[in-house]
This record gives structure tokens, C-alpha cells and sequence, in this order.
């Protein structure tokens, strides 16, 4: 196994200015690919600090990622330093320099002369590509390890890890390179659940090159599968009857794959039939509207989001008057609230999300109980819930199920099956 | 200077599961108190790698704060390689036993067996109090430094760090042990701006004793004035001019001070005089309710939110049938729907914040044009604006300079004043 080590530079990162999520990035992008990170260091803009810690990585490594301390200032110190440590000079590379110039000449501007130090790089170095911005990453030995320095802006980082690095990295770990990654989202099954009914689905390809992973992010579960394989019809291959398997068992509770979201295919459905959207929210507080009707195509769907905490106000606002302003919420209320919002707003469907959350203090037991009711011309649908733990558990829970029952309802699934959030 | 390190340990952290906000959280504790991170190292729940990460920061360091693993299942491994790296026995600490079965027997349960593990420490530990979990902190030598050893469980190494680990420190350090940290959020200037505006304010207490700092979180920025002194006297005294002076120079931009947010400022305003409030709002698609009306107290002045795409279908939702619901967006429709809204809802306040955005796929230089109005019974005030910087920048800027113009309006402060992100 090869040996990773991660070294994040800079004064914001380290004093905690900015949370390290480059970091994160990396470790999790190599975790896709079947590599694994064994130590991370994090140094300011310090080049003592940063000398050690390349020596120290190059004697425990078998290739060390460095990132942050490209940049023009004088407190970007990371090409100087991995020079000093590779006991090379730094040189000044021409075509850098030139694709720098070529850089600022198509946005109409000149190069300003502190950006020269950018195309600055030690004698030894292998240039590693970064077409979107001016700082130049690069490859060079130290000690027993392979070091690539990196940018520290995000969306370059990202391009350079995924496209120049990361094969690289699998080359030289003489991995099989073809690596596919499967990703699928759920809402309202645990980590654990999930894992429970997915046990087994790795050996169905007996070979060992399916990796199943987890990551939650509450209320949503991301499910991972990584596939190696001599290419991408391998790849490909393998992953065919697992990824069935994962959708057999996890059925209706996928609510999307890949790099589709739960708001993003409520939106497909309703683009697909010429249909329009009302949404009328409670305690959720308008985080449901705000969760799909800023996206790009959502002009045309969403019609109209009503929020309100009193539920006399929610009658008053869909032209309920008079109607079950006081009294204890109940499903047929947010089913008359849906169907008075469709009919007001000519949307084809509207979506009601009412919440009647416990009295008291915020505290871990603090709950609320959930009446979701979707109408359309001809019928309404809907289910009562009750989720237990804390004011925000129960606004994010409520978003996301409210969402999801709308999911589920425009692909003819269930709006109901019981989830692991609520309580009985 | 102290020097002073930070060990994060998990597996869940170095593989980027989850981001190490641990990390920037203990950092930036610290520095509030001029305190300051030399160096931060990462290791999974491995033991080798503890091991050695503990020796080598035993080496460099005078001060290490040690994150997680201090957890009862047989991955948490802190205790047991502190020992080691030591040279000294792990032995039961009875009193931490105790504290724990008390723990569990106040909440009606029993304790598993495997909790013991959590009170078995190092021979020469120090215990430092969890008083709200069952992970027992401890401090003892490794090499050169004093270790710290706090649980990975957010809120109680929250705790633990400023009630025992960052009062150790500072007797440690020798500095004045009296320090307060003053907090300014502001919308509309940027950090260079501010920096700028505030030049020589740390000066008027001439003995250093004054630092000035910032963190930017678009659209707000938190200026932060740290101040050490010999006892609460002495800071609050030193404190006195420096506060006025920013108070003056930043004046109407000062959104809050200390704990308080915005959304906060603005509810307690409306709260104070028994006022009531209704949006509108149309590409920011209900994040501006979502920022107040979930609050606790929000539900007797929040009235009613009205979220939609269409001008049309805006001015239909408040009554406006007919009205301007088709050409361009202007201060006045922008006045006429806040009045409509208010009227119709029976509220002291209404906000609208209505959004032209620019055509096409989403760019750098894509914009929006803002027209807010705040209307009462007797009066109406509105600003227009415009924001570049493509679909989020400009649907963030607009929550917030909405809401902010409402926390201006409430404060008797104009409403217009030029702000940095805005285009003339």
C-alpha cells in the first residue's frame, strides 16, 4: 500500500481562519480511488516550519501532496522552499511565464511583475498543468517521496487533483486505473440500516475491487460504491449487477444518483409533465421554497411559496377563511391547506408542510409533529409524522421530508413508508 | 513565545468523512486569546502514527492540544499511547469511574462494560473536568511539552478548551491572564475597506496590548478586537476608547456586536415596539424568511411570507391584481407590493426585495438588480442596487442587504448608503 501524506500551507488555514476543506477534498477524492492518506501537517506562511515538514514527509512517504503557498506575494513560499529542500535551484521557466502573460492578455490586462515568481520553479521540477489560473503545480523527489504541490484556490486544486494528479498517483501505485465511482443519495434510513441491508453487495463481485462507503450528512445518506478494474468496460462491468443489487434493496428510498439532487429531480418531474408548484410552510420558514425555486428553470415551475407560523395566517393567506384556525393540526387540515393553495395559485401541484412544534426551551428531546399533504386537480395525499431532537433536527428533518414525499409522489411511489427519524 | 501544537486524531477526520472544524475552532480560540498554532498534525486511529506524532511534537513543542480518541471503543486509542509515548502504566482512575456510572445513573441507564476504558489514564495524568460527557480529559509530559488531551465530541471540547485547557496555557505562557475579545459585524464593506477605515485604532492604547482582526464571511464581516490586561479592570479600561473609536469609524455598518446576528437585531426591534412583518421576495425564494422566522420568538412577529418568480404572480399574491405585472422592475413597483403586503397582511412592517436577474448561463459577471421597498402605514422607504458576481453572490447579497435595510429602517439610519459590492 502506497504511503500518502497530505501538507496544507498557509497562516489563514492554520490559525483557523478558514476551515481546512481542501484537505477534506483531497483525502476524500483519494479515498474514491481506492488511496489512502496516512498523516496530514498543517504549517503557516513559515519557511522553517515548512522545511521540516517536507524533510519529515519525504522520509516516512511514498508521495506527499503539498498544498497552498503558490501564489505571487512574498509569503508564498512553497517553490523556494521544496527547492531548498531538494537541494536544487530555482529557475526561471519560460513557458510558464509566457502562458502567464498569454493568462492576463486575454482578460485586457497587464501582468503585474510580482506574478514573474510564479514561473519561479525548482531546476528538478516536472511542470503539472493549471489551465485556469496562474499558479503553476509541480512534481519533484524529496527524500524517498514523489511531492505535488498544488494551488490553494479551490476550483484549481480540484481541476489539477482530478486530472493530473490522481492518475498519477495510480500509476505510480501500480493500481488498475480504471476507477468508476457510483454514488446514491437517500433520505430517512440510518448509516447503520443501510449498511445492515446492504451487507453482502461487495461480494458479488468476488475479485475484491468493490468498495462500499458511506457519508451522511443529515438528513441525507450518501451511499459509495468504487469499482477498479482494468478499464472502463471492466469498470463497467462489475459494477452492472451491484449497482442493481444496491437498487433492489434500497428501493424507493433513492431519491437520486450521482450528481443529481433530491430539489433537482422534483424540478425534472414537474418540467417533464408542464407542471407548476405552490408550497406553503410553517415552521420550516420558507427553507423549502428556497431549496429549488432559485434554480435555473425554476421560473417556469415554481409558482408560489407561502410561509406563515400561525396556522390561522396559513388559512388566510390560501384563502381559507374561517376554517380550522384554531384547534389541533391534523392531516386533513394540511390537506384542505393544499388543496385551497393549488386551486388559488392554478399550480398543478402544491405542496403543504405544516408543523406543530412542542412548547419549551430548545433541548435534545424537543419535537414536533408534521402534517405534509400534496394536492393535485383530482386528489391529495399525505402523511403525519413525529420527529424528535431539537428545534434545527426538526426544521432540516421537515424540509427534507417534505421534499421527498413530493419526490416520491410525482414518481408514483408511496408518500408513505416509515423512516428511521420518527418516532411512532 | 509559546509554542503550541495541535494533534487531531480519527480516522473519520484524516479521511475527509468529516471536516476538521475541531481544528479551526481550538486555532482560532486561541488567537483570541494571542495565543497562536505553530503546527497541526493529522493521524488515523492507527497507533504507530499517535505514537509517533505525540514524540515528535514532544520534541518541537512547548504546548500540545491532542483531539479525539478518547471514546470507549477499542478505536479510541489516546489514552493508551499517551501512556506509552510517557513511559508510564495505564491505571483506573476510581473517582472518573465514579463520575461515570452517576452519569449513566442519572439518565436511567446502566453502563456498558466498555465505558471503563474511558477511566483508565496514564499514571502521571492530571485530570481536567468534562463536566457534560464521559470522555475524561487529561494533561501529562511527553517530551519537552505539557499534552493536552481533549474528547472529539464538538461542544464538550468546547468546554473543556475554555474553561480549563486555554487558562492552563496562558499561566503557562506568563501573559496577562485578563483578556477580552469584542466582536463588530458589519454588511457592505469589504475586509481591505474596513482595514483601511480602522488604520491606527490598536494605537490608541499605546502599550501593544490591542490587536485588531478579521474574518470575512460573505456578505458579513466580523471585526474583532482581542485586549489583554491584568485583571477585568485593566481590559474593559484599555478597551473603553478603542471600542468608541470603531463604533464611530464603521457607524451605520455595525450590524451587531458580540453574539448578536442580524436576523436577531431586527426580530427584537420589531419585538420591542409589538411590531409584525411580511415578506416578499422573489429570486432569494424565501432564504429571508428562512433567516428569522424559525426563530424562537419569531412566531408572534412573524406574519407572512410570500415567495415567487413571476412579477405577475408576486403582485397577485398581495392583492395587487393588474398592477405593473409585466415591464421592467422599479423602485415603485418594488414600494407598491410592500404596501400591498403590509395592508393585506394587517402587519406593522413589510419588506420586499424584489430581483431582475440578468439573462443566460450563469458567469462571474452575471447580475442582479435589487429593488427593496419597507413600507408602514404611513410611509414607504426603497433603494435600488445592483450586484455582480454571478447566481449565489448575488441571491447572498440580497438576503442580507434586505434584512439589513430593514435593521436600518428600524434604527431611524438611512436606508441608502453606498455599499462595496454594489455596481453604480
Amino acid at each position: 500500500m502506497m504511503r500518502i501524506e497530505i501538507i496544507c500551507t498557509g497562516d489563514e488555514v492554520l490559525t483557523g481562519k478558514i476551515v481546512n476543506t481542501n484537505f477534506s477534498y483531497i483525502s476524500q477524492k483519494l479515498e474514491d480511488v481506492g488511496l489512502s492518506v496516512r498523516w496530514e501537517t498543517t504549517v503557516g506562511d513559515d519557511r522553517e516550519s515548512l522545511l521540516r515538514a517536507l524533510r519529515l514527509a519525504g522520509e516516512r512517504a511514498d508521495a506527499v501532496i503539498v498544498n497552498g503557498g503558490l501564489g505571487p506575494t512574498v509569503d508564498d513560499l512553497s517553490q523556494e522552499v521544496a527547492a531548498q529542500a531538494a537541494g536544487v535551484e530555482l529557475v526561471l521557466n519560460d513557458e510558464w511565464l509566457a502562458r502567464m502573460e498569454e493568462f492576463f492578455r486575454r482578460r485586457s490586462r497587464v501582468m503585474p511583475p510580482n506574478n514573474r515568481k510564479q514561473a519561479m520553479l525548482p531546476a528538478t521540477a516536472e511542470v503539472i498543468d493549471n489551465p485556469i489560473g496562474t499558479a503553476c503545480g509541480f512534481a519533484l523527489d524529496i527524500g524517498q517521496a514523489r511531492f505535488f504541490f498544488t494551488p490553494g484556490v479551490p476550483r484549481e486544486l480540484h481541476r489539477m487533483l482530478e486530472e493530473q494528479i490522481i492518475p498519477r498517483l495510480l500509476a505510480k501505485s501500480g493500481m488498475q486505473t480504471a476507477i468508476v465511482l457510483k454514488r446514491f443519495h437517500s433520505y430517512g434510513l440510518g448509516e447503520s440500516h443501510v449498511d445492515a441491508l446492504l451487507r453482502g453487495v461487495e461480494e458479488l463481485v468476488p475479485d475484491g475491487s468493490v468498495k462500499l462507503g458511506f457519508r451522511a450528512h443529515y438528513p441525507q445518506l450518501e451511499t459509495k460504491l468504487t469499482v477498479r478494474g482494468t478499464d472502463t468496460e471492466d469498470t463497467r462491468r462489475k459494477l452492472a449487477p451491484v449497482e442493481r443489487e444496491v437498487r433492489k434493496r434500497l428501493g424507493n428510498f433513492i431519491l437520486s444518483e450521482d450528481d443529481a439532487t433530491l430539489e433537482g429531480v422534483v424540478l425534472a418531474e414537474l418540467a417533464s409533465r408542464q407542471g407548476s408548484l405552490s408550497i406553503v410552510e410553517t415552521f420550516t420558514s420558507g427553507a423549502i421554497a428556497a431549496r429549488l425555486a432559485h434554480l435555473p428553470g425554476a421560473d417556469t415551475v415554481f409558482r408560489r411559496g407561502v410561509v406563515a407560523r400561525a396556522l390561522g395566517e396559513v388559512c388566510a393567506a390560501v384563502g381559507l377563511e374561517g376554517a380550522s384556525a384554531t384547534g389541533e393540526l391534523t392531516r386533513e387540515t394540511a390537506e384542505a391547506v393544499a388543496r385551497a393553495a393549488r386551486r388559488q395559485t392554478h399550480a398543478t401541484h402544491a405542496l403543504a408542510v405544516l408543523i406543530d412544534l412542542d412548547d419549551g426551551a430548545d433541548r435534545i428531546d424537543l419535537g414536533g409533529t408534521i402534517c405534509l399533504a400534496i394536492a393535485t386537480e383530482h386528489e391529495v395525499a399525505s402523511r403525519r409524522s413525529r420527529i424528535l431532537g431539537g428545534r434545527e433536527w426538526v426544521r432540516l428533518g421537515a424540509v427534507e421530508m417534505g421534499l421527498d414525499c413530493l419526490r416520491r409522489y410525482l414518481q408514483n411511489l408511496p408518500v408513505y413508508e416509515r423512516i428511521d427519524f420518527e418516532k411512532a
